[in-house]
């Protein structure tokens, strides 16, 4: 396994391949009862010189379903374990009854049981060679097919792709590229544009930062002063000490190098709190208070403090991220996220297709400055896979931001979550339409509902579930 | 080389993958200047294990390009030398000055130049892995990327693709799959429900019979009687020497396995006939009167001919296909196509994707009967190339009949052309059109104006352009 935060300081930008859209999302629904199944698949939908198979795991809820071509929901699952996905998508399960729908939730290839070749999967390029997103749709395009064709009563049920994140990137898509499959899409927070030059690169960060400021007084300063208190410190073996044993590591400091490792570990950790600041108490890795940044920021008052005293505040901020529980003895520097996202087959994809740029500049934002950094990206994936990135690839295949022609998209943002930078935030057509919910972290709307949602999330939703049930009705005429 | 004919006993269906839908177009315009390209592209768009490119070839004229952002007409090449197709497509010739276009054609992957491996391009499954589709469409997108952003006045300008047969496939699926990139797409003579169960699979051939059947009475019956009369003969040793002499061949017949091959060859003549039976004289492999099939039967007035006399006609139509000219010393019957096609990369392709099942039944058609046999044609797949076909990827990549959502394709096809069997002849919306030319064979409206073209082309032409405009119209403002 590749530790996360080793990469970054090689890759040249915090986050380039740090960050999977994807992160998690709370507690699961109390009951989620579905069937899991299995579809045998090409392992290379579009060559057919090794005509291989692999199973690819899908759950099922059909409890609501009407079987008369009731419509299905179809989860485009993204880069982790499908049964995360399924219980924490607490949305399709609120609306499965409302709607009369089936709930198919697909797992992508490479992640969670879905492995093409096995314990092999990524044990080099040759074996990696199909995880794309391409060969992903394909997947769920024949899966879908499958569906339709041997469940009694389905032949017509209109399908909607629902995903959030990647997850959400990809519904989008399948939307575009088969949209005979699927009769519309609901992409939340899906960063189609973090690519290429489409947005600024220094956008992701300064949302972050952003959340940090409107949350406290002193608290986005307090950040940015934090890592020059932390370079002065690492400079000699007693401040690494100190750190060590201020931020209760469990592997202490020994050099520069663990340093930056640390402020990684830091920079990733208050994203984490951008995607995941959430209205109400929620269960991730660990669990978090209710608006978990006001949370922290109240810890980071005063950014003028001396450098020992800033960081204390510093470790009183992360430690209510790692430790609301209070049961860690020690934190530790290798672990941000959830062990139910595939990182591994991430940063593969990061190294080939979803190549997007991030950077920092320190100004407008509260990281410390970091240029986008291609080169170094394309080095350091052909170190670690022996494969180089294609970063216009994606925009020749989805068409970056000249998607005007296709329909029945609805993209969701929340104006706290970073990856709404990348996102469509204004509506492109009648029938390509954004929602903006203001006070929603990373698709808010997808979670289950809960009574200290935001009004913004509620109307949202309200909205989501009319444009499916546009989509449905379009669809029954049409049949 | 794999000679054509002596697959098609094996695969148990006429033409099953004897006929590429593209057949030769006639004679070249006087003059097509151009300037011959090339592109370095991936080979696996959609696999980054191996990072090998090969060298694309394509063709540009610009003598009547705006260059203020005027439109591309961009052939979408199919299985055989750009070159070819270029000289052989006037209408965009005809064409560019009226609507001020820049030409563009590109070279489809395995054939004419653009062989990604070389020599070694057709060695086995594993250099041909790459002979697929979406790989094409992907290499179009690419170019015309490139081409925009390295041509001064081209990063707007509106680009429409154009192709005839599987060229005429491959414009209508790259509309649809890449609208991003093609504004719109003249699909001309494209059987894109050839497939699966889309359309009967006797429909082809009852096309060809009633194009023989409309020229002449006695025709159509005089070809279904001479199958048995081949049979008969061809049981003695005597019979088929008397065959070999009758039909002049190169390579007098040995037994009842070479009388099959000249029955299929026979057929491939017949089905060639219908998909060039032009208005006037044109110039092919060989040249041909116009109206050639009403040529051809003016030899087969009376089907209740004595076997021998009947056979003595059959060669007289058979020679004026191949031997219009005179010059023919022999006929070889290991050849019925232009040598500018690739029949070993279509014979590639038609053992994975483009599964296109034919069959006859010698009632509604003239042909002897032949089921349509999916085992058998996957059989000899295996057997020729370690590949099986997958006849319902095609449906699940590219929608099948449910394209309704695409937009901006026009699809014309010809009455006469037993490819229209398979292609779009009634409207789908406003904007996804059918043209019918019920005097027209294979693509007639793609070729150059001729002065005994009749109406219906020219109508068909006149609509053709109309829709380009509206297209480059909306283009142009919507930027």
């Amino acid at each position: 396994m590749l530790p996360l935060l080793l990469l970054l300081p090689l890759l040249g930008a915090p986050a380039a391949m740090a960050a999977p859209p994807h992160r998690r999302r709370g507690a699961a629904p109390p009951t989620a009862p579905y069937l899991t199944r299995y579809l045998r698949q090409q392992i290379d939908h579009f060559g057919f010189d090794e005509n291989l198979t692999f199973q690819q795991r899908y759950l099922v809820a059909d409890q609501h379903w009407k079987k008369d071509n009731g419509p299905i929901l179809f989860y485009t699952g993204n880069e982790g374990d499908i049964t995360w996905f399924c219980n924490n998508t607490g949305f399709m399960w609120d609306v499965a009854e409302e709607l009369n729908a089936m709930l198919v939730f697909a797992e992508h290839r490479y992640y969670g049981e879905s492995l093409p070749f096995g314990n092999e999967s990524f044990s080099d390029s040759k074996h990696l060679n199909y995880l794309t997103s391409e060969q992903a749709l394909a997947d769920f395009a024949v899966l879908i097919e499958y569906l339709k064709t041997t469940i009694a009563g389905a032949r017509y049920s209109p399908v909607i792709a629902i995903g959030g994140s990647y997850g959400g990137m990809l519904a989008a898509w399948f939307r575009m590229k088969y949209p005979h499959v699927v009769v519309g899409a609901l992409a939340a927070s899906a960063p189609i544009w973090q690519f290429g030059d489409l947005v600024p690169c220094g956008a992701y960060f300064s949302i972050v930062t952003s959340d940090f400021k409107k949350s406290g007084t002193g608290c986005s300063e307090s950040i940015r002063n934090s890592w020059n208190a932390i370079n002065r410190l690492s400079s000699t073996d007693a401040g690494l000490q100190w750190l060590s044993n201020t931020f209760h590591l469990c592997s202490p400091l020994k050099n520069l190098q663990d340093a930056a490792i640390l402020k990684n570990w830091l920079s990733e950790t208050w994203v984490n709190l951008a995607m995941v600041n959430y209205p109400y108490k929620a269960d991730f890795l660990q669990p978090l208070p209710a608006w978990p940044i006001q949370e922290v920021c109240k810890f980071l008052k005063d950014p003028s403090l001396s450098d020992k005293l800033l960081l204390q505040n510093i470790f009183q901020a992360v430690n209510l991220y790692y430790n609301y529980s209070g049961e860690a003895s020690c934190l530790d520097t290798s672990e941000t996220a959830t062990k139910n996202l595939g990182q591994l087959g991430w940063y593969y994809q990061a190294c080939t297709e979803m190549v997007m740029p991030m950077c920092t500049d320190g100004i407008n934002d509260m990281f410390e400055p970091q240029k986008w950094d291609f080169d170094a990206l394309s080095e350091e994936c052909y170190r670690l896979w022996g494969v180089r990135p294609r970063p216009s690839w994606i925009l020749s295949m989805y068409g970056g931001k000249n998607i005007s022609s296709h329909s029945n998209i609805v993209f969701s943002n929340g104006g706290l979550d970073p990856w709404s930078a990348g996102g469509v935030t204004q509506n492109i057509t009648d029938s390509l339409v954004a929602i903006v919910i203001p006070d929603g972290a990373h698709h808010l709307d997808l979670r289950s509902r809960n009574p200290l949602d935001p009004k913004s999330v509620q109307q949202a939703r309200a909205l989501e579930i009319c444009y499916m049930k546009q989509w449905i009705e379009k669809a029954r005429h049409s049949h």
